[in-house]
């Protein structure tokens, strides 16, 4: 596809840094990740596939989104590390069908990405990498949740729905005596509850947790979720909230800080 | 369902004064058409059913709505009257699949309704009946219908939207002679006129009959009609409209006042 | 239909200047390819057909439509010009189910316009065809166009929406050399660009040609081609393009100027 170029120069780099085929839908999901949380990131092309890593402005929630190499048609890239506007990037993607392939091309000597589906070229600014607001470096290990739960992304669609109705925040926790996984949105005048027993979540690792969250960052996660995913939750008592998932051939990682409680 | 209460208290009544399981999609009907009219209203678990009763805030309109006992899996009520926010149990009914079973639980003492949907527990707070205004009472028999006609409600969809497109009122009638069921709307500029012999609808009494409607009311009462359902238009002349039709298990009459006519 | 009118007089003319009934997605199509450029426009009821030709209010474009006699179930007129409010036809006609029939009266005599549909009647004011801003007189010859090509609606459609992320604005070209047909957006970040060589397209005509679009007439004028429809470009160096295509029955011509480019 390189050719003389008519009225403005709309050159295609001859030696990109990165070119990496990949179906638009894996693309998608990895954009639809990063937005749940932020409008801008740095977005790695690394030689083992794209990552994204993340913090919202409030540094309240955290996102990490990995899309491997093996998932692409062809990926050949030495590294480099781009800031991306996420909207545009989601406009361009989005003009895509899903099962069509994306080409992507990052020219370093430029600093441009171009997307290429089939004879549509897509020319995106970046952004200075430096200029991107870094994530907080978390020691994830510090993290001790005593307990586990998996259930179906739809399941998380529908309690973060339901508390929604009534509150702005709601408690997940377990009680390993009944024993349950359960959630609870208590609000001015109407209160949510759900309990799930062992036998109706997909996985569940019994220890004491109960912390309060966002409902706010909870359905801005939920959105990427596809329904019939299996969502990990790592849970222990105010202490943040795990929830990773695979969205396709995207591997997804949400860390979210409890509410402070009042006493 | 009854297990220790974790960090909140979520307890479900032992004996709660009603207790009834029903098809989400039923409850649904008659939340739909409560809700053409009002925001609140008292709804009454009597031993026959769930029925609702009452006037918009202008007065103009009266909803009535049945959803009988045999339409439930299972109803046992003595009878209580409690206040609702319709916009709030729409909201939990919506979350429900049509073909969802719900359980409605209403305690007593803490005047609170339990909406069960699996292992989801919505808990609302009610209304004292004694603060939703009272429908006005009404001596049906008084209205004198000289003419009814059924149509189906895709028909009455069809001609208020038609009517709307042109203005804000129109009238229903009935013209014995030649004969035909009409339906008439005089804009500025525009007009919109339906007429309706015998054999075009599902049921034809002739009778001199000629009133005007507000078609915002209209509009709002034709919106719970199933496209399906054979709705019975009682009418007279100068005299209320009354609608009668079944969305599903329910039992629905609506009766509109008619407008002023400058004559 | 003719009965002695009710309460109100809704009179149908005995013997209308046109009568004609057509399916009503011709008349939608009519009526789509007009709103693109303007809110109201001059009906020509000839002898051969329903016709539009009117500019958009900056006199930047010109749409020319035709609704052959031919595809009439019935058409009978002898020649009549109305000026007609294409917000309040769109309603009416967007009321049918596309394959219904729609009958248009005209009463010469009070100069409105019937439209049946089954049992239900519009009758629609118009307004005076002098009070209509006339279409400039254009002697299209005049423009030598010195390429041409034809792609689907739905690439049209494509290309509009791709270049409406990154600008207000496109170039439409064919580079003889290559030779491609192509399509250039440059914003102020990001470009879009599109090539096409003969093979990918559905006719190609080269010659040099290169000019400057705005999206939002292009857009606007996509909207009803269908996008399966053959959508031939008329295409030269800073002259109008012509974009011409079957939108079901009716044959729709758009013209539009070029925007001035700083050299």
């Amino acid at each position: 596809m390189s050719q003389p170029a008519p009225a403005s120069g709309h050159d295609l780099p001859a030696d990109p840094a990165v070119r990496a085929t990949v179906r638009a839908d894996h693309l998608q999901s990895l954009v639809d990740a990063a937005r749940a949380l932020v409008d801008e990131c740095r977005l790695e092309l690394g030689p083992d596939g794209l990552s994204v890593c993340a913090a919202d402005p409030a540094a309240v929630a955290l996102v990490d989104a990995f899309l491997p190499a093996d998932a692409f048609e062809s990926y050949d890239a030495d590294g480099a590390v781009v800031g991306i506007d996420l909207e545009r990037l989601d406009d361009v993607v989005g003009m895509a069908r899903g099962e069509q392939a994306v080409t992507l091309l990052f020219d370093a000597e430029t600093r441009r990405l171009h997307l290429l589906v089939e004879e549509l070229r897509y020319t995106l600014g970046l952004i200075d990498p430096e200029a991107v607001r870094s994530p907080p470096d978390i020691d994830r290990d510090a993290y001790d949740h005593s307990a586990a739960v998996a259930v179906e992304g739809r399941e998380v669609d529908r309690f973060v729905a339901a508390a929604s109705m009534v509150a702005d925040h709601l408690a997940l926790g377990v009680d390993p005596e009944t024993p349950a996984f359960y959630v609870e949105a208590d609000g001015d005048t109407d209160d949510v509850a759900l309990r799930l027993p062992p036998a109706a979540v997909c996985a569940f690792e019994a220890g004491e947790a109960h912390s309060l969250f966002s409902l706010a960052y909870l359905d801005a996660m939920a959105r990427p979720m596809p329904a019939d995913a299996e969502v990990r939750l790592g849970l222990g008592t105010e202490l943040p909230v795990e929830l990773s998932f695979a969205a396709g051939a995207v591997a997804v990682t949400y860390l979210l800080s409890p509410r402070l409680v009042r006493h």
